[in-house]
C-alpha cells in the first residue's frame, strides 16, 4: 500500500529561520518551498534521502495566519511534529481501499499538495491521534 | 549525513492493539517486537519500505512503567507522534558533527536501539521541539 515514508510534517513558527537549521545542522537541501494560500501555509520540503520509490522529506510548515490549520495547531501546541505522510502510487485506489475499512477521510477526494502531488488526509481520531497524509507524486 | 528517514516513533497505549491496527490498516509487516527494560518501553518496528540504503518505519512505542520516558510523556500528552529517526553510516561520526555545531545531545555515546542498532538522541531543545534520533542500523 505504501512506497515510502514520504515526509514527516513540522509545525514551525519561523520559516526562514527552521529552514536554515535545517540546513545548517543537517545538510538538507530544499527540493520545494511555496505558499499554500487555501491552507494558510508557507511550506518548505527538505530532502532526506531520494530512493528508487521517490523521495523522503522533511516539510517545514508554518502559519501565514493564526485561523490556518498549523496556525490554530500552533495556538494550542508547542512546535513540533504535526503529521506523517506515506507515498503511494495510486492515491485514489489507497483512500478507497482505507475507507472501506472504516477509516474517516478528511479529504473526500484528492487535493493539491507540496510538489505537484495528489495528497489526502485521514482523520486522527480514527488512526490513534496520529495526523495521516496520503501522497501520490507528480507524474505518478 | 542522513541516509533515510529510519524511523517514526509513535507513542501509544496498547502495543498489541496499535500493531494490529497497522497491520490490518496500512498493512504493515512487524520486523521486530522487543521489551527495553532499561529504558521502560515495549516496542514494535513496522517495515513502510525497504530501500537500498535500509528500511524506513513506523516504530510503536508503549511504557512499561509510568516513570519511563514514553510513559511520562504519555502521562502530560495524548498517544501520538513521539520522534523522527534518521539512519546513518556511522553514528559516532555524526554525533561528533552534530555536536560540533553546538547541539546538546541527550547520549554522550552511543546506546543500544532496536534489531541491534547504535542509536544517539539529540535534544529537542536544540531541535525546535521535534525529539530527533540517530539511527546506524547493526552490522553496518
Amino acid at each position: 500500500m505504501f512506497t515510502r515514508i514520504d515526509h514527516v510534517g513540522i509545525a514551525v513558527n519561523d520559516l526562514e529561520k527552521s529552514v536554515s537549521w535545517y540546513e545548517t545542522t543537517f545538510g538538507l537541501t530544499v527540493v520545494a518551498q511555496e505558499i499554500n494560500e487555501e491552507q494558510g501555509v508557507h511550506e518548505a520540503m527538505l530532502l532526506v534521502h531520494d530512493g528508487t520509490t521517490g523521495g523522503s522529506h522533511v516539510q517545514l510548515l508554518e502559519p501565514t495566519r493564526p485561523d490556518s490549520p498549523i496556525g490554530k495547531y500552533l495556538a494550542k501546541n508547542p512546535p513540533g511534529l504535526h503529521h506523517i505522510a506515506y507515498g503511494v502510487d495510486d492515491v485514489e485506489a489507497v483512500m478507497a481501499e482505507i475507507s472501506g475499512k472504516g477509516i474517516r477521510l478528511i479529504d473526500s477526494s484528492p487535493r493539491h499538495g507540496a510538489m505537484g502531488s495528489s495528497i489526502a488526509f485521514l482523520h486522527p481520531k480514527d488512526t490513534g491521534g496520529v495526523l495521516t497524509e496520503l501522497v501520490q507524486a507528480a507524474g505518478r
